[in-house]
């Protein structure tokens, strides 16, 4: 598959506040994005493709920026990661020439999201009332408020309608956000192991992710930047966490089983890793300290936790707040998927076909749980292929 | 049901040092242990019940003692606890007159196991050779360890043979460790929610929750105690993580949904617990902390994870294991139990019909998850009554 090649990570500044759902403005907002393909002229072949909680701008294509490798560096993270620190994007099977979202067709924009740590503001960025970084003076923002920036962007960068909104986890939840709140301006929805509203055990994972970082000292109440310290061994335990509910047990026992580190034999330790997905699971807890913002993990995990279509849009509802979405939909949901289970897909498919709107969902027989979404590429495509051509099937 | 009444825990000193595992021998041992019932003049009426990761000597009837309950605290934990301080054991609902260890007919024995922080020897007993306590200088040990200890303990008791061994989740490793390594001893084994060898998920649950504590700069290596400070924050995670591995997400979902803590929106907040199940999880880790000690976690939680019926004793092939045991064996896994799935009992149940031995394997319906071990009482009484009666089918 051709790749849409070398990119580069652009910056804009949004142009006035951003009114947040809490109460607070802000200002002033940075959005970092790449674009992939050419806006057509009449400006109606713009996909707008949403990161998940650990992801970036950086797509698609080849960056010399390190990759953020999107919410895995797991399994096949090797591949993402070219030689000589050049960087695939986290979603480059899925965007490209020929690719699910097509850029010899389609104009694909990706911004780093509100709460970033990739270039949009974020807790690390500087507070212009303190000259320092916000970190935990940061507003708590939502996935609206990040759909808000996402629209103030687009706004600025010409966008007028897009074509699609489409994105996986968190992403997914922005481009449901997206055709709720804008339900003028998009077309189409693909929103791939997303939720309407995460179940009890996804709250307690993402809660306890929170409390590994804050519990850790060197977090000091969110003010780290600058002291030369960093909550690195909370967010560690925190990044274990989610990266053993990004995967399914199956897939673990598959990988990883019960095999040694090392030798054929225990050798009787507590501190030491011994065995492979111990080992493993420390390397991924290592690497991802070096690359991400402890505070702005706290924030997505709070705004994805938050994210709650019915109560946000419908009052309890979910039908009701699905009842002015006028875009098409597409929900593709993965089976070993029990972080973001197809129950939560059904939900949404269910209310859409009782409101007769056009939705398709599609749930994918995967092993490899949520981090699906970022690896079964070819399964993906073709259904994504023919709903944006509009040929799909319910 | 009647209930043993009033007990206390009695303690005994082994008279010689115990050989473990890791090649090194321990020296004094203490056993903290409780009975129940009344020893019969042959001997031959005695069950020795195991522990699971957090439990103790007191499995049943009404201590003095602030209760351990288990390895769960959770849901309908406020049964446990009676008034005025007075404990309830940890299994009290299935030890007792009448009840599936029926104590008008048996006498039950219970320990608190080797390692544990109840008053058995374990990292935080005082180390003759420093006249401090051991820390992350006690020896590693393993689950035959634990056994090893509670056979030198039923020793010094006079007791010579088991007409059973039984147990939940580690409790049940111990039982299929006792029948393995003393077929001659054990008539019977009952093994709930238990397994031959963790799944490479559990495995990570437990290292993480082990990073957790580790990673506090409290726990000081492991020589935390004497110190003033113990490493609080990071068994709370730990604890978390242990809590939302022992319930089903259906349950979580049944018990708190998406409902907020308090009022009827959020209040944008990352520190604070906005939601119930969050709430729920601070309180457990809170009251965890308080009642155990960290470096009794490490080490049980290394044991459980070391625990594998088929390295240690078959060369790697389970059959070969469970060649030589002869008691008769009850296998009872919890359909909602995804830590200890049924998949491993009826890998057991599998071998041992394999090599014609008496086995039954019974699959509980039960949402609650792992802990269904502590709270489907009712349902496992009839299955062991008739098991222990000689009764039961395949």
């Amino acid at each position: 598959m051709k790749s849409v090649g070398r990119v580069e990570t652009q910056y804009l500044d949004l142009p006035a506040p951003v009114p947040l759902d809490c109460g607070r403005e802000l200002s002033p907002v940075r959005v970092a994005y790449e674009t992939y393909g050419t806006l057509a002229p009449g400006g109606d072949n713009v996909i707008l493709v949403c990161h998940a909680l650990s992801g970036d701008a950086h797509a698609a294509g080849v960056s010399a920026e390190p990759a953020a490798a999107g919410t895995r560096d797991g399994f096949g993270a090797e591949d993402r990661d070219g030689a000589a620190g050049a960087a695939l994007g986290w979603w480059d099977g899925m965007i490209g020439p020929g690719k699910a979202f097509d850029t010899d067709r389609y104009f694909v924009v990706c911004t780093n999201l509100l709460g970033g740590c990739r270039g949009t503001t974020g807790p690390s960025s500087i507070d212009p009332g303190t000259g320092r970084s916000y970190g935990s003076d940061f507003p708590v923002v939502t996935v609206a408020d990040m759909v808000r920036v996402q629209k103030a962007a687009l706004d600025a960068l010409g966008v007028r309608r897009l074509a699609a909104v489409a994105g996986g986890s968190l992403g997914g939840m922005q481009a449901l956000e997206w055709a709720v709140r804008y339900p003028d301006l998009v077309d189409a929805v693909v929103a791939i192991a997303s939720t309407h509203g995460l179940h009890a055990q996804g709250v307690a994972w993402n809660a306890i992710a929170r409390e590994a970082i804050m519990r850790d000292p060197a977090w000091q109440g969110g003010h780290y930047h600058g002291t030369g310290a960093a909550p690195e061994a909370g967010m560690g335990v925190a990044r274990m966490i989610g990266h053993v509910t990004y995967l399914s047990a199956p897939a673990l026992d598959d990988r990883f089983g019960r095999r040694l580190q090392a030798g054929d034999d225990i050798s009787h330790t507590i501190t030491g890793a011994e065995y492979q997905i111990e080992s493993y699971l420390r390397h991924q807890a290592g690497s991802f300290v070096r690359r991400f913002d402890a505070n702005t993990y706290l924030y997505l995990s709070r705004a994805l936790t938050y994210f709650d279509l019915a109560r946000q849009h419908g009052g309890g509802s979910l039908p009701r707040a699905l009842s002015g979405l006028r875009a098409r939909t597409l929900l593709i949901a993965f089976s070993s998927d029990w972080l973001y289970p197809p129950a939560a897909s059904a939900d949404i498919a269910d209310a859409l076909r009782g409101l007769g709107k056009e939705v398709e969902y599609h749930v994918i027989e995967a092993p490899y749980g949520h981090d699906s979404f970022l690896l079964e590429e070819a399964r993906q495509t073709p259904l994504i292929q023919r709903f944006l051509a509009g040929e799909g099937g319910a």
